[in-house]
């Protein structure tokens, strides 16, 4: 069944693959940049730069848009994890270029669409749909899988 | 060593890992059933719902079912995501087809019980049991793994 | 452009992801660690030994021990996962043996010193650079990945 990971669909997904994964690292310097400019942390040894301890205690708190950048961190970890796993079983069953493709950019657009749509943010349902597009295109890949292995 | 992608073992990882994801994914509806039915969002602009200013403060809090379902959906990926990657190591150490299934199965049942019990849920020790078996399992793999490719 | 899973890279690559995976299911035992000796616990079914309402309610509250530990394996999470995924799709690309080595130990020592600056906690900027070392390990892997597949 696999076609090898010489084929044309693997080059497409390590790229996509990589793409996406790399548009979810960047949440962590994201949420840094929210934590600096609201000068709100979660550590008491990030806090150095307070001249008080008043400072510093007032730096210990929970700023809403650095949850917002977080909660969409978290969204991605939930989503971009199992596309990967999914996507590269996917690969190995040999699909069509274009309809491998096909998966791939609807599931990357997706994403990159729901980060916007959540950071912002946007009116729902943007953000609710971006992330049923994108389970959607998992759901797809994963029903090839077990249907190609013969579950 | 490794046994190659064509093998039956392969097959047998995709199966399984894919129907462990599709399990870890289900977490997210489930969330937001939750978050329906117990009228409790997290952001903003999930409450278009709401008819009055007040309304809308009231469905922003934290909810202790939904926060339940969340814990169980953050345990399949702190335990999901090593199972993945160690198993698609393990299986390209070329391992006998029944002691590579006996440790996919052990795994995956581990971790539908983990989420009955969290859900529901059940009398501890359950959920501490469930978990500590889908950790050995995934220990034992991680074993063959470093012994075979000779650390 | 893939060299195969029977490479020398894949090995090396095959030790290195599972080391730095099992140092992050680690966290979960340290979680119960720090929940058992603090007391302190996030679901009721496990305040078992609580000998009065009273002591249930005081066990289930959060304590800055085992968040500091909880935040510490999401940030494993954020880092780790990202990391197996552009690792694995690295080594396909058909690195040197000697490149290679660097990268994936580069991380993964990156990763521990990282741990052991989260938990105890070490003054920062310890925690902060460690961080950042191993992002620049996985934004290399990942620059080779796109620039072979011809993005």
């Amino acid at each position: 069944m696999p076609s090898g990971i010489d084929s044309e669909v693997f080059l497409a997904f390590s790229t996509y693959a990589t793409i996406v994964v790399l548009k979810m690292m960047l949440m962590s310097p994201m949420t840094g940049y929210f934590r600096l400019t609201r000068n709100c942390f979660a550590n008491v040894e990030d806090t150095g730069m307070a001249k008080t301890p008043e400072d510093k205690k007032r730096m210990l708190r929970v700023d809403p848009d650095v949850e917002r950048v977080r909660r969409c961190h978290q969204n991605d970890l939930e989503n971009i994890t199992p596309f990967v796993v999914i996507g590269l079983l996917y690969t190995l069953t040999g699909p069509d270029l274009s309809t491998a493709l096909l998966h791939f950019r609807v599931f990357v657009g997706s994403r990159l669409f729901h980060t916007v749509a959540y950071v912002l943010p946007l009116r729902q349902p943007s953000r609710g749909l971006a992330w049923m597009v994108g389970m959607g295109a998992t759901f797809s890949m994963a029903y090839r899988v077990l249907s190609t292995t013969h579950l």
